[in-house]
C-alpha cells in the first residue's frame, strides 16, 4: 500500500468533529477503497480544550489557522466557515502552497470560486467542494461527472434543509411560520439568527456553485435573485394544496440565448413531481439534460454526518487521483455570461393578497392585472386569520394566473403598490413547469 | 488542448446511435468539459447499410466486432449485449491490447466482471460501465465515489424500467398484468419475450453490480435470489394501497456478519418512502451509509439519450484521466462473502392466497401460520374476479404479518403447498422497512 494521504484539519465545530470520527469508524474500509490510507496529522481551531467527544491530542496542535497551509500535510480541509477571514486566508495560502484544499464553504466560494479555482490549476492540485451543496448528496459530482456528457437545460432544487424543514412542518401541521421556525431553532435546525437560511442567502450561494458546473459559466452569485419563505402564510400552503401544489423554496438556474438565469424563490411544485415529496431537513437537486432527461439527487442536506460523508468523499477522490479542474472545465474556459432578464420569462404564478375586505378591492386587483395584461386561471378569496398577516377583518385574495411574461405579474404589482386595499405585501410564488 | 481520445465503437443499435448522435450534438462542449475531444474512429456492427438516422460513412468500418481491439483507438465502448459471445471476446481482446473499455453490458459483467476487472488492472486501463445500471442515473459513480465514505448497510431500489411501468400502470388505471405488458410491449418498454425483465434476472444482474460497489464484494450474480412481477394482481395493488403502501419490483442487497444478501422480488413500499413516487420506465436506487444516511439517484433507467449520456460520461472520465479500479477497490481487495440464509432474515410480509369458497379454508391457513409461529397483524378476504387466479367463485385472502423470521412463512407457506383449498400458487411480498 502506498503511504498515507496526509490531512491538516481546519475547524472542530460539528462537521470537523465528524471527519475526525468517520475517519476513525470507516478508516480500514476507506484505506481498501482509496489504494492508501487517509490520516489526519494537524487541526487548528480557535479552543484547543474544548470536549468535543473525539481524541484530538493525537494530532499535531496549530494555534493560527493560517499556518495550517506550511505543515507537513497533503490536503487541507477547511470547515471554519465564513466567505472571507480565516477561511479564505487559508485557502490562498493553501494553493500557494501547492497543497490540494478541501472546503464545505459555500459562501467563499461563491463569492471567491473562481480565484480560488485559478490557484488550484496553477498550482496543479485539486480544489474540491461536495460539501458546499446538499450536504452529504454527491450532486457536485453529479453534475461535474455524471452529467458531464450533457448540454445541461436547467438545474435547481431544495437547497436549504432549514426551509424544507419549516415549509413541509407548515404544510403537515397547518403551524404558522413564526411557531415553526422557533421550534426549528430549538431543534438546532435553525439558527439563532436565521435570516441566511430562510431569506436564500445561503440556497442562493449554493445555485451560484451548481450553475457555474452545470453551464460552464463563470460564479456568478451576485446575479442571484434571492427571497426566502418569511412572507409565506399556512393559507398559501392550503391554497396551493387545494390546486394540486406544494410549496418548496426552490433554487433554479438556466443558461440559454437569454442569458444566465439564477433565482431562489418559494415555488409551487405539481404534487406529482418528486420535490413534492421531498419533507424536512433532505436537499433535492434535479438537473435536466439534452439527452439525459431528468435527474435527480436527494439525500440529507446537514449535519455532521452527511456532511462528513461529502468532506470524506472529496479526499478519496484526491487519494485516488481522481480529480481534475474544480468547476469541471479550467478555470480560462468559464464562460461569463450576462444575467437574464427576469422580465422576458414566461410562466404560471400564483399571487397572494391580504386586502381589506371592503367594496371594490378585487375590482382593483382585477383592473390592475387585465391592465398590465395578466391573464387570471383562478381566482379564490377568504377570510384571513389575524396571524395572516393583518387587521382582523382582512382577507385572503389569491389569483393564478395563465402562463405569460413574468413582467405583466411585476407591473400588475408594481401599479398595486401603496393602494389602501392592500394589508402588507403581496406574496408572488412561480410555478414549477 | 491535447489530442482527441480516439474511440472504437462495437454496435450500432438504439444505443449506439444515441452515443454518435450525442458525440455529435454535444462534442464541442464535451471537449471544453473533457479537456480534449472525444472522436469516434471505428464502428463495428452486424449490418453495414442499415439506416440508423447517423452519417457512419466518416468511421472505419470493422466487419468483425473482436477486431475492434486492434484498431487504432484509445477506448473501446461495447454495446452488442448478451453475457459471453461477441462482447465477451471483445472485452478480453481489448483489456488484453491495453486499452480501456467502456460498455454498458450488466449481463456479462454480472457473469463476468471480476475476471474482466482484473484484466483491466493489470492492464493500467479503465473498465467502466455506468450505463449498465439505472441508464442515464449516474449510480455507479454515486456508490463508487459518492458515498465512497461510508460502510453502505444496504442498497436497494428500482433497477427494471419494465416493471416498473408495468406496476405504476396497474396502480393508475386497475388494469391487469397481461393488459398492461401487452401495452408496454406495444410502446417498445418491453421485449418480445419478456422474461428477463419481468421475472427479475435483468434486475438481478444489476443489483450484483450494486452490492459489489457498495460492500466491496466479489460481484455474485448467482447468489441473488430473483423473483419477478408476473404473479401480481391488481387486487394485491388495491390492497396494499389501503394498507398505506405501493408495490415495487425492488433489487436489494445487505451485507453484514449473516453474509451477502441479495434479492430482486416485489415489495410493498411505504407511501411516505421515495421509491413509492417513482412511476413509468423511471429507476431509482438507494443507498444506506452510516455516516451519509439515505442517498437516493433517481431518472431514466432506459433509452438510448439516458444510455448514451452514461457512456460518454464514462469516455469524459477516461479523457480525464479520472478513473480507477472497476468495483472500487482493486479486484484483489474485492472480498467472497458467502450468500446469507433468508430464513434468518426478520421482517413483515404481505402474503395473498387466492382459495376456493368454501369451509374452513381460513382455519387451514391460520393453523398454518400459527404452527410456524407467523403472528398476523391483518387479514383481508374478499371475492376474486376470474382475471384473479382462479375458477369462478375463489376468493381472495390477504396476510399482513407483524415482523418475524422469513423461515417462519416460508414454513407455512411448505404446509399449505398442495392444499386443495389453495388456487394456485400464493404470492409472498416483503414490507420494505
Amino acid at each position: 500500500m502506498t503511504k498515507p494521504l496526509r490531512i491538516a484539519l481546519a475547524g472542530l465545530g460539528t462537521v470537523g468533529g465528524g471527519v475526525i470520527r468517520l475517519l476513525d469508524t470507516n478508516g480500514a474500509l476507506i484505506a481498501r477503497r482509496a489504494g492508501r490510507p487517509i490520516e489526519i496529522v494537524a487541526v487548528s481551531a480557535r479552543d484547543r480544550s474544548k470536549d468535543r467527544g473525539v481524541d484530538i491530542t493525537r494530532f499535531a496542535w496549530v494555534d493560527d489557522t493560517t499556518a495550517l497551509a506550511n505543515v507537513d500535510a497533503d490536503v487541507v480541509v477547511e470547515l471554519v466557515g465564513g466567505s472571507d477571514g480565516p477561511a479564505l486566508a487559508l485557502a490562498r495560502a493553501t494553493l500557494a502552497a501547492g497543497k490540494s484544499f478541501v472546503t464545505a464553504n459555500k459562501a467563499m466560494l461563491a463569492h471567491h470560486g473562481l480565484e480560488l479555482a485559478r490557484a488550484a490549476e496553477a498550482a496543479n492540485v485539486a480544489l474540491k467542494f461536495e460539501a458546499a451543496v446538499a450536504g452529504g448528496v454527491p450532486v457536485i459530482k453529479g453534475l461535474r461527472e455524471g452529467a458531464a456528457a450533457n448540454e445541461i437545460e436547467r438545474v435547481y432544487g431544495i437547497l436549504n434543509g432549514t426551509c424544507n424543514f419549516i415549509l413541509s412542518k407548515m404544510e403537515a401541521e397547518g403551524r404558522d411560520f413564526a411557531d415553526v421556525l422557533a421550534e426549528a431553532q430549538a431543534l438546532g435546525f435553525a439558527e439563532a439568527d436565521p435570516s441566511f437560511d430562510i431569506d436564500g442567502v445561503d440556497a442562493a450561494h449554493k445555485l451560484s456553485l451548481l450553475a457555474s458546473l452545470a453551464f460552464g459559466t463563470q460564479p456568478a452569485f451576485a446575479d442571484v435573485a434571492a427571497s426566502g419563505i418569511r412572507h409565506v402564510l399556512t393559507a398559501d400552503i392550503a391554497e396551493a394544496a387545494s390546486l394540486g401544489y406544494r410549496v418548496r423554496l426552490l433554487g433554479l438556474a438556466e443558461s440559454g440565448p437569454a442569458g444566465l438565469f439564477q433565482r431562489v424563490h418559494p415555488h409551487l411544485v405539481p404534487i406529482d413531481h418528486p420535490l413534492a415529496h421531498v419533507t424536512g431537513a433532505t436537499n433535492a437537486v434535479v438537473a435536466e439534460g439534452n439527452f439525459v432527461g431528468r435527474l435527480l439527487f436527494q439525500g440529507p442536506g446537514a449535519g455532521d454526518g452527511p456532511t462528513a460523508s461529502a468532506v470524506v468523499a472529496d479526499l478519496i477522490d484526491i487519494a485516488r487521483g481522481e480529480f481534475g479542474p474544480a468547476f469541471a472545465m479550467p478555470a480560462a474556459a468559464l464562460i461569463e455570461q450576462a444575467p437574464a432578464d427576469s422580465g422576458e420569462r414566461r410562466g404560471r404564478a400564483y399571487v397572494r393578497f391580504t386586502v381589506a375586505d371592503r367594496v371594490g378591492v378585487l375590482a382593483e386587483i382585477a383592473a390592475a392585472m387585465r391592465d398590465a395584461g395578466v391573464s387570471i386561471e383562478s381566482l379564490m378569496q377568504r377570510g384571513a386569520s389575524h396571524d395572516e398577516g393583518g387587521a382582523d377583518g382582512s382577507v385572503l385574495v389569491a389569483i393564478v394566473t395563465h402562463e405569460g411574461p413574468e413582467r405583466s405579474v411585476a407591473q400588475a404589482l408594481e401599479r398595486l403598490r401603496g393602494s389602501q386595499s392592500l394589508v402588507g405585501q403581496p406574496l408572488w410564488m412561480h410555478i414549477l413547469a
